[in-house]
Formats: C-alpha cells, sequence, structure tokens
C-alpha cells in the first residue's frame, strides 16, 4: 500500500458561530508582522490585497480590540503593523497549537497503523 | 458584549488527501455498535439510509481492513456489526481527542480573553 494516511488537526474561533481566528488569519497576521505591510503580507500569501484587507476590517471590527494597525499613505506606501494583543493572541495560539501537534503526533503511528 | 465566543478542534484522518474518517463517521460506528443496524443508526443520525451505507462502504474499501459487517436479511431484516479493528480505531481516536479538548479547555479562557 503506497497510500499516504494522515491525521490531522484543525483549531480556530468562531464568534457567534462565524469563523474569528484560524490557521489563515494567522498566517496574514504573521506576514504583516514579517513584512510591516498588508500589500507585501497580501502578496505573500498568494491573496488579493482586498481579501486581506477584509480579513484585517473583520478581525479588528468583531474583536474586542483591533489587531492590526493600518497607516495610510505617507512615501512608502503606507505600512501596516500588530497591536499589542495580535501579538498576544499569536503567541497563545501559537503555544496551544504545538500542545495540540505534540498530543497528535504522540498517538499517530497507533492511529495510522489501525486504518 | 454578548458574543459567544467558542474555540473549536477538529480532527481527522486523510488517505491519499481525501477524508476518510472524523467526527462524523465516528459518530455513525458508535451508533451502529449501539444499535446493531444500519438503518437504525442512520435513523438516529437523521441521514438516509443511502448517505450511512456509503460511508461504511468508503470506510470498509479504503482501509486496510473492514471496520463493518453488514448482515443481509433475515427476519430482522439484517443487521450491522463494528469489527474488532473498528472498536480499536473509536478507542484509540477517543482517547486523542480527550487528550486535545484538555489541551484546548486548559488554554480555553485565556485566549478567548484576548478578543
Amino acid at each position: 500500500m503506497d497510500s499516504k494516511k494522515e491525521l490531522k488537526m484543525r483549531c480556530w474561533i468562531d464568534i457567534d458561530g462565524k469563523k474569528f481566528f484560524g490557521p489563515g488569519r494567522v498566517q496574514l497576521l504573521q506576514m504583516i508582522n514579517e513584512h510591516g505591510s498588508l500589500s507585501k503580507a497580501a502578496k505573500e500569501m498568494g491573496m488579493s490585497y482586498r481579501k486581506a484587507w477584509a480579513m484585517v476590517d473583520d478581525l479588528n471590527a468583531r474583536g474586542k480590540t483591533p489587531f492590526v494597525i493600518l497607516h495610510k499613505g505617507g512615501v512608502s506606501g503606507g505600512g501596516a503593523e500588530l497591536t499589542p494583543e495580535a501579538q498576544q493572541l499569536l503567541q497563545a495560539y501559537s503555544e496551544l497549537t504545538k500542545e495540540l501537534e505534540q498530543a497528535i503526533a504522540s498517538k499517530q503511528e497507533k492511529i495510522l497503523g489501525l486504518i
């Protein structure tokens, strides 16, 4: 058997039953943090600027604090930075994900051996 | 704020990139185990017999061993039972899920407090 078996996991946050935060937004925030620019972050993710902007707008609108500050205009064409709350959220989410991935890694061989 | 924030998780198994086993099939196997009948299990889940049968057929076809034995006909209209491998898989998946849920519960307050 050459079939590829994978044990997968996804962890996300809903607000009022609607997705608010998960792997895609984590990656977008990480890219914004790295590049200091929403357009560069969007490009890096192969996503339209419009879509990335809508994600940021939703994060800022539905969370209890803003997560991304957009600086308009200027010579550099504006920039984007994460708020301290966004940094804390990324950190906490990354710790949780690591813990979940460890649990999965420890059971993976046993479970995949059964299928 | 009366908004309902939830930290959610899903864990599943893909074979060759296609979903093979996850919460829906777990529930179907549990219902088959409980009722000894695929039609009762399907009914219990609000699912058509046809759909439940297709799930069982896929589980039996793509796993390395059958997971459900269907007994045809007879006075009782046939029955369904799990193989030992299915019992083991349910057990291992349930242990993993419990572990993942504990990790989530321990981080939930902190993470949801940030959003």
